[in-house]
């Protein structure tokens, strides 16, 4: 990408571009760049008629009727076949349910199950320091729930994980792409050093899903979970999902063992009895509107060619990261990222002394990324819908900044609560 | 209401209900009496352009940035705090969020935590037979993964609680309005033992929360869950609620330890601090467009007068009970519903040895109840936007059913999965 050295080879690059046309089908803000779909994705120019749909027809005129009518009941069924195929695990199966952290709280409670009967004596559970912190605090709640000797035990990147995968380990919890640095694991190398160990693989694929292709049944992994509402589109805390390997389908509990879960759930049965499959991670009633909303984005992601997608998605976070050494070199601006391709999400971040006035200036001026503690300036490049050009000019705005010292500006420097 | 002996009188009745006004609030489908509304409320007819304003201005044009401006981040607990005002529990606190089946495991494992600190010795769990399953095999879920000797005692109802609330019970799980008879337990009385008996009490208010006055600070409950799908109109699988009593703020401890429920969310801290009050019942993030039709729900119920609601509601299932028993009375019909009002929510539900074939012959003749096994035909008078003469035309529609053997017909004798 050496080659896109001015604004015009990169509009170039972007009329050469395969998936340009996926643009097409979200709806961006006029004179906004946005570097967030890392955070929440925008919003797919087929959603807002969809939605309607969903409340107007289903809700308000079907009513009741939409549980079987308009297939509700199977949804989140029918959506989790389609992730499962997107991610490369349809030898598993995957249902879209609930959150993120209480998908993590139901695989890890599954996984830990499993290995209770096989390991008893195994009771650690390995994470990476740097995950992100939800992932950690649903296993603090488990391991205090249980309150049995489980411990968590925290690793600080690729080079420290053979040393913890001792005999004492049970599970393995690890987010495929940093949420903070973009550094991604080695998901079908370091899954195969954890079942070597006699552990259990659990990915959260809350930043590579939509953005990278996942191989889950190529790289052997037990349990996925992830969300939806970053890369995939799907709208602002649409449903989660939770994915596991075929040969845990008969075995695996969950123990957030709901009505939607259960085998015959309108028996209104006194006791609980797992359904087949990955039907038994669902647990309450989905929020349907939601669900809907969701599939448009998944629909969407199922399109693009996952080859083509990667390799657009690697020169967008080349380019950034080549711009910002070249034309910002002279900004105290720090990789964070890896430079190894192999090791690389979706997005880049730059620490910066001045992080988060850098990035309130620079959301003022129409480029939107994001801060994350310490320092951390973050921008998600999202290959559906963000050009070279896109990329090119967030680096000028980025530097207009930085040498105008735009980020001095008294109300950047107010902390909110959210950013 | 034994004056209601003609349609006449019905819609003269109509024509008199200080409340009748709340149905132009709603959208109801042309032709139809829809007594479903304990399954799933109908559709306010401000929600359509809530959820389209979410959708489009919201996430598709500040996008991230809602999460402040559009106040996403608060959104959980606002409605949570509309909603304990609405339930009479504001000494308390409450968060929207999750489904009601989450929401069960979340307050029984706190209020387990609670007793295992203050009681350690008690071990059970008291629920009632005929509870709604999901909240049984939430507790079963629950009871598996401690693995410590926890069970579960079952009640028939209000009958034999006395002797079932032994030395042993550390929390009791009651659902305020049965789902399938309408039986509705004495809150405060049934809590009042609970306590003498040194246990905790967990009030499940799926079928009484905007269709029945609830009072929990004035019953002295400890914890409460409920869902806003049904008497709350808040859309399909719209989020369901976690409220409690400000006495347990401090002490209670989510076991579902997520990000939303941290105390600083946004400082990625490594261990988990639970914030202040209810918050720390929140987990991962919610699907703002479910919220968003939900408040609207909320904002409505939060318009009655309760005591107004209440006299309807009887008022109501007080005439479908007399017009079935003396219009009807030639059929196999069998009230399952409390004839006292005290002991009556607002749906009535009567046995018929054909129930299922009746039911589908009533849905297909333009009236829209829901079948339960076994055999019980179970109609939802929702107060807000139900009649008198919508209850006349019910009955006589159900009379010409059963009068003309209408459910004789091969096409309702087929099961589906879904009723």
């Amino acid at each position: 990408m050496s080659e896109l050295t001015t604004r015009e080879a990169c509009v170039a690059a972007d009329a050469a571009d395969p998936i340009a046309h996926f643009r097409e089908r979200f709806t961006l803000p006029d004179g906004l760049i946005y570097l967030d779909g890392n955070s929440l994705g925008v919003l797919p120019a087929a959603a807002p008629a969809r939605a309607a749909d969903v409340v107007t027809r289903e809700w308000g005129t079907d009513l009741i009727g939409s549980w079987g009518k308009n297939d509700w009941f199977e949804t989140p069924v029918r959506i989790g076949e389609k992730l499962a195929r997107l991610l490369g695990g349809s030898e598993g199966a995957a249902v879209a349910t609930d959150t993120t952290s209480i998908n993590v709280f139901k695989a890890l409670g599954a996984a830990i199950g499993i290995q209770a009967e096989d390991h008893p004596e195994r009771r650690v559970i390995v994470s990476e320091r740097e995950n992100f912190p939800t992932d950690l605090y649903m296993v603090e709640g488990l391991i205090t729930l249980l309150d049995r000797g489980y411990e968590l035990r925290l690793v600080d990147g690729p080079d420290d994980i053979d040393a913890a995968l001792g005999e004492d380990v049970a599970v393995v919890l690890l987010t495929h792409v940093n949420y903070r640095t973009g550094r991604m694991w080695d998901m079908a190398g370091v899954t195969a050093k954890i079942h070597a160990a006699g552990a259990l693989a659990i990915w959260d694929l809350c930043h590579s899903a939509g953005a990278a292709p996942v191989e889950l049944d190529a790289a052997d992994a037990d349990f996925a979970v992830g969300c939806t509402y970053k890369y995939l589109n799907g709208g602002p805390g649409s449903p989660a999902f939770l994915w596991l390997a075929a040969r845990h389908q008969d075995r695996a509990q969950n123990p957030l063992s709901g009505w939607w879960g259960h085998n015959v759930p309108f028996e209104m049965a006194l006791n609980y009895t797992p359904s087949d499959g990955a039907r038994r991670f669902l647990v309450g009633t989905q929020p349907m509107i939601s669900l809907a909303t969701m599939e448009v984005g998944v629909d969407i992601a199922l399109e693009v060619d996952q080859a083509e997608l990667r390799a657009k998605s690697l020169a967008l976070t080349n380019l950034f990261i080549e711009l910002v050494q070249t034309r910002l070199a002279h900004h105290p601006l720090t990789l964070v990222t890896p430079l190894d391709e192999s090791e690389r999400g979706s997005h880049v971040s730059f620490r910066h002394p001045e992080g988060y006035a850098v990035m309130q200036a620079l959301i003022a001026n129409g480029v939107v990324g994001d801060y994350r503690e310490p320092e951390v300036l973050r921008f998600g490049l999202t290959p559906l819908y963000l050009g070279y050009a896109d990329v090119w000019d967030a680096v000028e705005t980025l530097r207009r900044v930085l040498d105008e010292e735009l980020w001095r500006a008294p109300e950047f420097q107010i902390r909110g609560a959210v950013t």
